[in-house]
């Protein structure tokens, strides 16, 4: 274990080095105090948090910019969903040593990030650990009094809309691990390259807050596979659902896989790691959501309704035959 | 890994069994979303994180519900040097498997002192990693719009105040290692037992909230060693100070070995965990502090005074003499 006694602390030359410069929002006083302030404001506040674990969520030789960037965009990705607008957030770095070039690049992603997104870095811990690392951050945003989305208001009748596509990441990590899906997608460098990508780098759907908030009956992060998150949103609003599984969006490299059956829909739909918005929208504001999808440039794709019920929802193939789900989602236990 | 691909969730089981009956604020949603909500409200939102790891911050043989109080408790004590009053946190836990005998005593213990403190949880995060155990927190706390008590206020004259007593939970970590304190202190296993009972169960000031927002300049958690947190306290204010180290407050078990010449002063205060208020407090305010302190039922003790310069905090002896400090605080790196 690294953790010893020093005189100089190494903890606090590695925070000044790294993580002082990224601190630039007024209320994080740059690292140096116990805690950070946010100032009185007229609006609700909202609060995730998330932890990518190395092996877990990330692979040891995963490129340290892109694990900084994951562990925020996880947490802005359940900011959007509630449609929300990031303020800021707090960072645990559990570390096995204190390696410059590890670090560098890390921090620099996740300044890079906190601007892409403003969201300032206002705080953090850093600890050593014999074991893998971890990353944990609290996000705090915004929303207008009242109007945080939640699972729990859809209603039978909505929509089910979903942003971006499904299944990436999850094929992206087989690609990582040298599965079949890498064997699958040999002849595709570029398809294989694409999935990977979404696997380390999401995209939070942040520019979306907005339109979840004007338009959406109850939204939720796809997070653990979109099955399992849909089910957990029809269970916290008291309904079941219907799901063309043709109509789940993929990307050409997911299509390219079902289509010479290296993978099939069933996985697809309850791989993790998607971070995608999934809602409930009246039949009457789907077309206002679309607009507001698209001037964002994000794609939104109708893939189902929402049914009286307390069925777990299902998936219909082509022939309307429900799908067999052998498993709805990723779980850590 | 205990990760694991699962049809019923065991990490949804696991957090329906032993948190949700925790979240027990209206914002916590019962744990069934993917963000907690607070209110708008008139104060200033003050965030704190503070994560502990077995082997660090505590032992593998700790109980569990220490264990949990301790991280609550850690975050709770930054909250209460801020001046400010507890409003609740979120909880990542990195668990190598769902072990009911160590979860049950866990989440018992954290859902007592989250009322205690009237600190409830609000959301969270449970992964599974195989190393050490880490449980990270992230509280919220609320003051009055620019109550803030910050690390930087100190002025040259204001007395320095400490409250409880310095070096516990060092000198008990070391019993609990079977070091050398706990040879010097065999024949006393009750003051041995209080020593082991600072280090695992911190006792945050909450009490002290808001005396602290009323007569501090300046206030911080010490929680990496006096000597080192109090120059942390001087730097950030541009000051310097003086301290006689005779009136450092001991307990008696602390006493008992300095007497005996188990361990040194320096050693003492440079000890972690103490988890006690440090403020610089105007001369005028100093009566004010300690009738608060005494209604609150929390010691505070003047151990010296705040004065003009940039020098490292000198630490005097009965005679007057410096007493060289070979190292002021912990650090993890």
């Amino acid at each position: 274990m690294s953790a010893r006694y020093t005189g100089a602390s190494g903890e606090d030359s590695l925070v000044a080095r790294y993580f002082k410069p990224l601190a630039v929002a007024l209320g994080a006083f740059g690292l140096d105090d116990d805690a950070a302030l946010l100032k009185a404001h007229g609006d609700d506040t909202v609060m995730t948090t998330d932890a990518i674990i190395e092996g877990v969520h990330f692979l040891p030789d995963d490129p340290p910019d892109t694990i900084a960037r994951k562990a925020l965009r996880v947490n802005l990705s359940d900011l959007a969903a509630k449609g929300a607008v990031p303020v800021g957030f707090v960072l645990t770095l559990a570390l096995r040593d204190a390696d410059d070039a590890w670090l560098a690049p890390f921090a620099r992603g996740l300044g890079e990030d906190a601007n892409l997104f403003g969201c300032p870095l206002l705080g953090g811990d850093t600890v050593s650990t014999p074991g893998p690392l971890m990353i944990s951050i609290t996000a705090l945003g915004r929303v207008p009094p009242g109007k945080m989305v939640h699972r729990s208001g859809a209603r039978p009748g909505d929509r089910l809309v979903v942003t971006g596509t499904i299944g990436d990441a999850s094929l992206g990590l087989d690609i990582l691990k040298d599965g079949a899906v890498a064997a699958a997608l040999a002849d595709d460098a570029a398809g294989s390259a694409l999935l990977v990508e979404r696997y380390r780098i999401p995209q939070p759907r942040t520019a979306l807050a907005k339109a979840v908030r004007d338009h959406a009956n109850a939204a939720m992060d796809v997070s653990d596979g979109l099955a399992g998150d849909l089910a957990k949103l029809c269970a916290a609003s008291g309904v079941s659902a219907v799901i063309d599984a043709r109509s789940v969006p993929l990307s050409s490299g997911a299509a390219t896989l079902l289509s010479r059956g290296a993978v099939g829909i069933e996985s697809i739909v309850a791989g993790g790691d998607d971070y995608e918005i999934l809602c409930a929208i009246p039949e009457d504001r789907v077309e206002g959501f679309a607009r507001d999808a698209r001037l964002a440039g994000v794609a939104a794709t109708s893939i189902g309704t929402v049914i009286a019920g307390a069925a777990v929802p299902k998936f219909l193939d082509a022939q309307g035959i429900e799908i067999a789900l052998p498993r709805l989602s990723y779980s850590h236990f």
